[in-house]
């Protein structure tokens, strides 16, 4: 074989399907009392005992949830497990393993999935899960991942999203709307450096909101904080497509209405300062913009003194009775019907 | 809106994502006692109670796993729950749920999907496992299918690669190579299409082939088989790459040798026939063709008389010290070094 003068980029058909799992997993460390085997079988064994289990998966594809010209490799495998994780937390519940397959094409080298695995790793280190199972084959195109999470819940303390009764308080985590402004200085940077790719970009006014899209994390905080609170959600769910989505969904579910209300949606000063600048509505921004990975649930009047002083959670409305329907309550006190937007992606 | 007038080709830009799974997964239902909340919050909710699961998850790419040009899509969506489903097995645990993820271009249409959906129902429907989750996405070229599968097993009743003891019989399920004669079938048909699109290829004298390739079924009842006989491999594996590949994992992770019998390689005639056909050695196809899904495992001599009339399982050879290597004996009862071909998809 003639030697391959660039060290710096191996390709992938020099390991084959075995060998690139093994190098890429080799640091990847069992921590979980569940698991009793992780990669290296036909199949992971976990033992959860009496715990119940929930099962979340997702995909993530290139071209339509990621734009590689900005997505940094290690940030987009931190992402992807977050993301997942997100939906388990939804449930009141604790990660504990994930699976990562991926599909990849020619054009990607071992040291870029290197970076790929890094950021799994990251992610699994800092959020105490395990990798304990995945595919890696071969794509004709682009890079897609797909991850399964897996977590843990006490006997009856899932949260699903089917709980929320008249009277309860609609709660959410941290901030909206910054991981979508985020995506827009992101896309409109790709086309500044199209026309000149010599152009050094000061983003320092941009970093919380870049930070959002890029390295967005999971709401594991909030659910050991309101264990902590003893306060046990009615309803709960990840904001992954928009907070009014999201908001819909729990009322479906939860075959309640709703009042939202446009001012006490929390917003991030830098946030604002970006929709100014790309004159695009904060409330529109917060309403539809998705991947925030906030948690939004609704809790009991009673457990309001619990929370009230915290200042990551934020009361931004009211269930009411189903045939009130749902509304968004305006700055100017006029109510809107809230509809869905988010996930647009089919129409692309 | 313009009203579609091809009331056989629904684009699906006119679902959405949320519709698009209701419309997919309406008809699935749960049977499994483990299910507690299938598809339709963040997460899925299971509940094995004393049991150890089991967790394996596949990826299968569009012109890497499979070609639509003779894959039907209901026998993809079949094929892409089997496969995962037999890794589940071959833990010796049984199957009690999956979760199924699509990325898909806009070159399918609703009723592909639906197509492709009806093969996942019917494989859910044959095997017993609950369809409890997925996620359907867009892609900017082909189709993609992520699926995860979960079993549960008695405690220490799970079966490793790791167990395999020198003196074990290396025992295979059913025969081996079809599958991989099946697809050189259909490739060569495929050709003659190119040329004559109005050739009507008689295809009955390469029935099983073809069905092991399109159809494979996962071993399901050997599991239930070896319980009922009260036999406890010592290792299993499921033969998806190719005999060869699978022996060299057990081997290696039991650290082991082993003597496989060339002449008790179990073929069916429909294989010796188009190997003969093709001019290609039946061995060779046996060792290396894959995606037989037939289960590979190792068991104690004591144990051979409950299995030695067992027309669905054939010992093929001897677990060895390490140090006498792993061989094929041939025909010719000379000693061959078994080496791994198999998974090549990075060289495509």
């Amino acid at each position: 074989m003639i030697e391959d003068k660039n060290q710096h980029r191996t390709p992938l058909s020099d390991l084959g399907e075995f060998g690139l799992i093994d190098h890429l997993t080799r640091n990847f460390k069992v921590k979980q009392p569940s698991t009793v085997k992780g990669i290296g079988d036909d199949a992971a064994v976990l033992n959860f005992k009496e715990h119940k289990i929930v099962v979340s998966t997702d995909l993530l594809v290139e071209g339509v949830h990621f734009d590689l010209s900005y997505m940094p490799l290690k940030h987009l495998g931190y992402k992807a497990v977050v993301v997942n994780l997100s939906d388990v937390y939804a449930m009141n519940a604790q990660a504990t393993q994930v699976t990562v397959s991926i599909a990849v094409s020619n054009r990607f080298s071992l040291e870029a999935l290197e970076a790929l695995y890094a950021g799994i790793e990251t992610a699994a280190k800092i959020y105490n899960v395990d990798v304990v199972g995945g595919d890696t084959t071969s794509s004709t195109t682009g890079l897609l991942i797909s991850v399964t999470a897996i977590g843990q819940v006490d006997h009856d303390n899932e949260v699903y999203r089917n709980g929320a009764k008249p009277n309860n308080l609609l709660v959410v985590s941290g901030d909206l709307g910054g991981a979508y402004m985020g995506l827009q200085i992101l896309e409109r940077e790709k086309e500044v450096y199209k026309v000149n790719p010599n152009n050094q970009p000061d983003l320092d006014a941009y970093s919380y909101v870049i930070e959002r899209q890029l390295k967005p994390e999971a709401r594991q905080d909030i659910i050991r904080l309101l264990k902590d609170l003893d306060v046990r959600p009615t309803a709960m769910i990840d904001i992954s497509d928009g907070l009014s989505s999201e908001i819909l969904h729990i009322c479906k579910q939860s075959q309640v209405g709703c009042d939202l209300y446009e001012n006490k949606i929390p917003l991030d000063p830098q946030v604002i300062a970006t929709c100014e600048e790309f004159d695009i509505d904060s409330t529109t921004v917060a309403l539809n913009g998705g991947e925030d990975y906030e948690l939004l649930f609704t809790i009991s009047q009673e457990d309001y003194p619990k929370i009230k002083a915290n200042p990551s959670l934020t009361v931004i409305g009211y269930i009411k009775e189903k045939g009130e329907g749902i509304h968004l309550v305006t700055r100017a006190e006029t109510k809107i019907e809230l509809k869905a937007q988010g996930w647009k992606n089919f129409n692309v």
